[in-house]
């Protein structure tokens, strides 16, 4: 693992960190800020996975959640959100929604794809394998949040993985991608046309299939240009009602789909994320 | 005036805003942060003068400042930092520290710079009057703050409106620029050879003359690689000492230039702003 760039911030570090991935087959860029802490004390871990277009920079540089974390004592954690290098296959069309920054959190099945775009098991084994190899992290205490296609991502791994994320939470997640523009495409071109294939990578179809969450907050701006046609919020209210999954789902008036929405309401989440992983 | 965008944030409005400017006789754009408000209040103005190669984008991704400002009813306003676009001059070497992106807040006498480089004017006349038409400013109440060669700004400008500006705070500012690399090759610059005209855009020289200011605050990390050469805190700190300029002035040790520091202090700055430009 190679250090990028450290930055002392808000009392502790900022940092930017890069390796060769198994899982991708490629170099993966992240970064990690790791609050001010007692020397030998093992921290809880926040994950925090970006949309489309976003690399690990994004929320690192606009997300405002190091102040939360410093005072929280959480580990914060920004992966990218797709492979990227030579030889990794982009959209043929060079779109923003698939290939290059359009991962998807899905261990991709069809050629081209298949090749380099393996993040769920990036993100689910091999990065917090580092993780807690690297860095003061307690993977005991782990919690998981994402925007958009991340927050997709951080709902459908909350799921399939209920004990190891003591909280999720989502800003504007896309809650069912299997039934919306961006969701169909990029299941379709990873995974292949099989759509029951697909739910697995679904989080409203998740949750019909009865997986559950311990608990579940989503904040969505009703300006959002995305809300109606790719986002659908209220499937997933529909959803939690449904199966008596316990959540809370927020209409933020007047907020749209960008960092100033998601900064608004990082230091909530944080706190929120912080109530559950306190104690052993 | 163009607005160019606007993003609800920490329940007001960030705005990016585009104008013909007079003062430079160009296009200058400029971001302002409008918190929630009761209809028909006025509220307090905050400036943030940015640094060498920065637009009014820097801090308004990543400055941290909307959520202090919000809380405190501040308005936050964010100019560029020189002039652009078709004919204006830059450093015929194309550098950094002269010419696009390092305006360095005076009016150039010195051809070709004179211009259209005159941010003196544009920042202390034709900006705020800007600001008080088209917004819920009330410029009886106004501080400046600013980064590096914006902390130089806001320094000079503080110390020459010293009725004007109820506090005046810094990151990392150069103090003296006539005495450093960076302040010497702007101010010849744009000012021509006579340093005795440098003097009042020099804080540390000002102060020497006679210049006060109610009070100052100055953040300045001990890792900021630009601390010897260019920024040389101590003149400041000695200039107070020896004028009883009322000043603190803290070494921030592990913090470096970046906006990693500044959003760490960010906050701590607008409260102490805030406590003055409370009140009538």
């Amino acid at each position: 693992m190679e250090t990028l760039s450290t930055n002392q911030a808000h009392g502790g570090v900022q940092g930017v960190y890069r390796h060769a991935s198994a899982a991708t087959g490629t170099e993966m860029t992240f970064s990690v800020f790791v609050p001010p802490h007692a020397q030998g004390a093992r921290l809880p871990v926040v994950w925090y996975l970006s949309g489309l277009t976003c690399t690990h920079a994004n929320v690192t540089e606009k997300g405002e959640f190091r102040r939360a974390c410093a005072e929280l004592g959480l580990i914060f954690v920004a992966p990218d959100t797709s492979p990227r290098g030579d030889g990794v296959a982009d959209d043929p069309e060079g779109s923003y929604d698939f290939g290059l920054g359009a991962g998807f959190y899905v261990d991709a099945t069809q050629p081209p794809f298949a090749a380099h775009y393996r993040m769920w098991s990036y993100i689910t084994e091999e990065l917090p394998a580092l993780v807690a190899a690297r860095f003061p992290a307690d993977l005991s205490r782990q919690s998981i949040m994402g925007h958009s296609m991340g927050g997709h991502g951080a709902l459908t791994i909350g799921l399939t993985f209920p004990d190891r994320f003591r909280a999720v939470s989502a800003f504007a997640p896309i809650v069912a991608p299997a039934r919306v523009p961006w969701g169909e495409k990029a299941l379709a071109g990873y995974l292949g046309e099989d759509r029951s294939v697909w739910r697995r990578h679904d989080a409203v179809a998740l949750i019909e299939d009865g997986a559950r969450l311990p608990d579940l907050l989503v904040d969505q701006g009703d300006a959002d240009p995305f809300l109606e046609e790719q986002l659908r919020t209220p499937l997933l209210e529909d959803a939690c009602r449904a199966a008596g999954q316990k959540a809370t789902i927020r209409m933020q008036p007047g907020y749209d789909h960008s960092y100033y929405f998601i900064s608004t309401f990082m230091d909530e989440h944080l706190r929120w994320h912080g109530d559950r992983l306190r104690g052993a």
